[in-house]
């Protein structure tokens, strides 16, 4: 069943006026494009192709942590002092503690607050299931999308946990990871996962007892393992709830971001991620054309019920499909 | 680079031997296959091809619950009383709260020493991150394992935060979604995602102040929208730690069970679980071909650098890899 289209696939022109519309940064627009990715409603792709050219200018910062580690509040701090250097920003949201509230739009609305009558600062958050082609792509659309809308600056957050949440940071042109002392945060057991994504460590609740001890612990670590791309990971402490030490932090990115743009590792970075994107973008293509060439739907239901009763083993029809489309 | 293979895939003895090891239940081959699959080495796909006749007997259980309501505690709970009836049982663990730990292997070596020296229960945590193909996926295959070795039930058990996790749960025969009085859970905000899942609530720690208002907000919750499939959805009460109401939850379990394989919903279910799972294998059967007739593994990288300079958007690079394979 197809959802009713606000803009036909046929009817490229309304795509056009669409794209035109997202590109002037039309809040409206935007919304209703972020919701076609959501929806995965056809027209998404269309209106993504025609934003494309217009993308690959946004800063992405990705700010991981633990919950209870002050992402959100640190976060609105950064849109703050981005905003009071001009630079229009986009913040995407990607909470997955809180999969079954609908607290990802009260949210919003609390967030927006702070930011309300700026047109400068646009917020979404994602709710992190009930995405048909996966979390970690609408998320990418939807960077692409504020992208071409002319954010500057656009910030990923997200709680850190899972495998797609570690794919969104990856996307990220600098990766921020906060601790705060007395979280019961064992340094040595985060090892693992942190370290790669890490490109700077914020020590946010900094005025907190533990603070230098947890301060240590992360320079300990990050001697045993350094920082990647040459880069040495610094941490830089925050008292995000008061504005403290985000001055410094905007700066440290700053750092990192002009190092960046000297190497050669963002295109390489770049051209990883649309490696990967392709195969899957290639996949779905794929997938709906060879389905419809051996029989449509009806063939392939009939198949997963002959797999279901054991009377096919599921690698067998795969090749049979493929062998019916002619493939 | 492949990884050392234990097993040629151009070797099927030496897969159909290893196959003969996990259905007579060998741990050692069991754990190798796991990895097999963790890892997505190119035998996983063989082993379980031999394997796949045998499947289709276990009975999946399925637990989530939010971290502190005592779900490790409850399936060990589940475990022994499934053992004291005289059934295999097999747990798979994901939990994604603790994604850069190595608590994963510690756990299993903590929870081992309950069943330790019985041969009947086997343990295996899954980490929730570098999983190539999907922790769902990934999950289904281990599921699958279980089942072919023999296992007569399987539980597992997730974090059920993120669509990875859902997507687990939908695998199991039969949900309990655990809930503690006083973890301030509102059962209000719990509405959306848990009422689709749930086939059995267990209110755990019920010896807790507000365990009697907790079951009441479950039972309004449940008035206003009814159990799927018809089957009224039903609140158990336990103590896990000292195993009270655990009988009663088996009985329900059991209860469900019944009423499940007389109806037709098990078949629909799986049914639509395979039309999934052949599609994303389909997908992977396919880019790989395509990609190998449209110039390899270069050709896309060169492509994929095409793109990170906006100078082929993704979706015409997509059907220009399609068109050179002749597809």
């Amino acid at each position: 069943v197809n959802a009713p289209s606000i803009v036909d696939r046929s009817a490229p022109e309304g795509v056009q006026a669409w794209a035109a519309q997202v590109r002037d940064g039309d809040v409206r627009a935007l919304a209703r494009a972020i919701t076609a990715i959501e929806n995965q409603q056809p027209q998404a792709e269309a209106l993504l192709e025609q934003l494309f050219p217009s993308t690959g200018k946004a800063f992405l910062i990705g700010v991981t942590g633990a919950p209870g580690t002050g992402k959100s509040t640190l976060v609105d701090r950064l849109a703050g002092a981005y905003r009071s250097m001009d630079r229009s920003v986009g913040i995407i949201a990607v909470d997955p503690t809180s999969p079954y509230t609908g607290g990802a739009v009260l949210g919003d609305r609390i967030r927006m607050q702070n930011h309300s009558g700026d047109a400068g600062v646009f917020i979404r958050s994602m709710a992190t299931r009930g995405f048909l082609g996966g979390l970690a792509r609408a998320t990418a659309d939807v960077a692409l999308l504020l992208d071409a809308a002319g954010k500057q600056v656009v910030i990923l957050e997200t709680v850190g946990v899972g495998q797609d949440e570690v794919d969104i940071v990856r996307l990220a042109d600098c990766t921020l990871v906060l601790m705060v002392p007395g979280l019961g945060d064992d340094v040595q057991s985060m090892k693992a996962g942190l370290m790669e994504v890490a490109d700077i460590f914020v020590l946010n609740k900094a005025e907190r007892d533990g603070a230098d001890r947890l301060q240590q612990q992360i320079e300990a670590m990050l001697e045993l393992a350094p920082g990647r791309r040459g880069w040495t990971t610094p941490v830089v402490r925050t008292t995000a709830t008061e504005g403290a030490g985000v001055a410094q932090l905007i700066d440290t990115i700053e750092q990192f971001r002009m190092r960046e743009e000297l190497a050669a590792d963002r295109r390489s970075r770049m051209v990883g991620h649309w490696k990967q994107r392709l195969r899957t973008l290639l996949g779905e293509h794929l997938i709906d054309r060879t389905v419809a060439k051996a029989g449509g739907e009806g063939a392939l239901e009939a198949l997963a019920g002959d797999v279901a009763e054991r009377r096919v083993n599921p690698y067998t029809a795969v090749r049979e499909i493929a062998a019916r489309a002619g493939i």
